[in-house]
């Protein structure tokens, strides 16, 4: 199987996705990766490694798009950008998947634009991953649709199913809708039609309130790119919050060294599942081949997971499965 | 001043509401309390303490509204329940102010009626207060209202920045916009029509993150009371699901009771902030009186700080200051 690699995305490239690359190719045996980007760079980068240079391959893409940069624009205008290439490469089935650490919005709109949609799918999503206590659950849409009109929303509850499912272990998931209250009556008017429409699908549980993510009462947590994008933000600053405030209670309470090592390390180890920047990605679902995208800082082991991960959505077939499951 | 209290609301009446009650007029000098509630639950109670008996009066209000009850069909049908009678004793100003750790929806559907809007208000909003590392700030609309037209966020900002300053002891409180980025152009049509509206006003910052919550990048945080209740509730949850995982981390690594003890002190001390029972409440903004609801969990010591912080927008005048505001 060839997985291509973004090395020109992300904050920390070539040497992350370069350094995630090899250590791929040591964990997974039928692995070939090719590194888009440009070829000076990756090489440089490279002559740091020994690897099998037959598993390792490289596509010149001399564009870089930064991460701050207007998606349709630098789409548009970077012919020959690492997304652009590396997703043209994809859609040619010179590679079975294509995962960056970069510009979200480029990659999606370049998704969109170069492999397009799966048969029957309105809209493609970001879903996102959430530690919970349960242990790592599925936030569909986490920003990539603001506003979603409430067929849109059923889509999203299969596809999420499908990828939980498939990708993440859990046997049998189910969805739950983020809202102010559990009952079928609560909510805005979409909200309330939404239910409605959901009520169709097998593993809707209903309803669920903010304080129900963390606790996992769902295994999907449904709602719009708005709310989701919020949320995951708000997520994502609690650690550093915690390491805050917590930092400041130990010096008011004069800990000796060893004391406040501890902590820090039971701290460290706690919130490791919090740190987005050691998670892998997620493949936009409703792209019609494997695009996914991970943390603009992902490690390099963030990176490996990523290209192990895309392995096995193409090794699952998971849009066969998705394009089955939405004619339900 | 007379505060009127809520003894039949809450999770934990009348002991609760009565203890607080009498803790408040033991820490303000000029306080007296009118306590609404069934007269013997409230006579029964106050026998455990010893007390000027001058300072607390009890009002007889046999109904009790359950806290799960339809707001609309409880606050008509049990017109001599605490909430209808304790806002009409407002109303007819045998006191300054009513506060209640009861159904929330009820409150806020009685003080509409009862008491009105003020002069120039559109829409009555609830707000509530947000841990961050900055200290206490303030999250608006927490529920009240899910969806909010333009001009409404534009009054929200106005009179969160009167009760931040006026009460919260903030010097110059500005006002961020939770959208999914900072730029003018980022969210939907209406978040963007919204940034246009809120230029208008002196104090607006822009448009923050999810992230900028806890770091309190902005000090009134401002956004429709679906997303508002999403992400209070989400964040209410962080304390116990913190708790859980930091246990579990500690089990793992077999730490000894002592260090245990000593994490288990910190973290407490930490998170009290986090802790909404025992914050007190805040006032429905927008509304012709000072009628203040508290978490149902409160503690005697969150319901005393709610008739002290009811007695401190007295005082501040918080009402003519919006009034005057929302002019300009």
């Amino acid at each position: 199987m060839v997985i291509a690699v973004d090395a020109a995305g992300g904050d920390y490239f070539p040497k992350n996705p370069v350094q995630g690359a090899i250590d791929a190719i040591g964990e997974k045996q039928d692995l070939t990766i090719l590194l888009v980007g440009p070829e000076d760079l990756i090489k440089a980068e490279l002559r740091n490694y020994s690897y099998d240079t037959e598993r390792i391959q490289i596509l010149h893409a001399p564009d870089v798009i930064g991460m701050d940069e207007s998606p349709s624009t630098a789409v548009k205008n970077k012919r020959n950008s690492s997304i652009v290439l590396g997703l043209s490469a994809h859609k040619q089935q010179k590679c079975e998947a294509f995962v960056s650490a970069g510009n979200t919005g480029a990659l999606l709109a370049a998704s969109m634009f170069i492999l397009g949609k799966l048969e029957g799918v309105q809209r493609p999503t970001i879903a996102a991953t959430i530690p919970t206590i349960k242990g790592i659950r599925l936030l569909i849409d986490a920003g990539a649709n603001l506003e979603l009109k409430p067929e849109t929303y059923r889509q999203f509850a299969q596809m999420g199913t499908i990828y939980s499912r498939e990708i993440m272990g859990i046997k049998d998931p189910t969805v739950g809708l983020i809202n102010v209250g559990e009952e079928p009556e609560k909510g805005t008017e979409l909200l309330k039609e939404v239910f409605g429409i959901l009520k169709g699908i097998p593993n809707f549980r209903g309803n669920i309130e903010g304080r129900d993510i963390f606790n996992a009462t769902a295994d999907i947590f449904l709602c719009d790119g708005l709310i989701g994008n919020i949320l995951l933000k708000f997520g994502e600053s609690i650690p550093s919050t915690l390491q805050m405030i917590i930092g400041k209670t130990m010096k008011e309470m004069n800990l000796d060294a060893d004391t406040r090592d501890t902590v820090v390390n039971i701290l460290h180890k706690s919130l490791h599942a919090f740190n987005y920047e050691h998670v892998g990605g997620i493949p936009f679902l409703g792209v019609d081949g494997i695009s996914m995208v991970g943390h603009g800082g992902s490690t390099p082991a963030a990176v490996k997971n990523m290209i192990l991960n895309a392995s096995n959505c193409v090794e699952a077939g998971i849009n066969k499965k998705i394009i089955a499951s939405l004619k339900n």
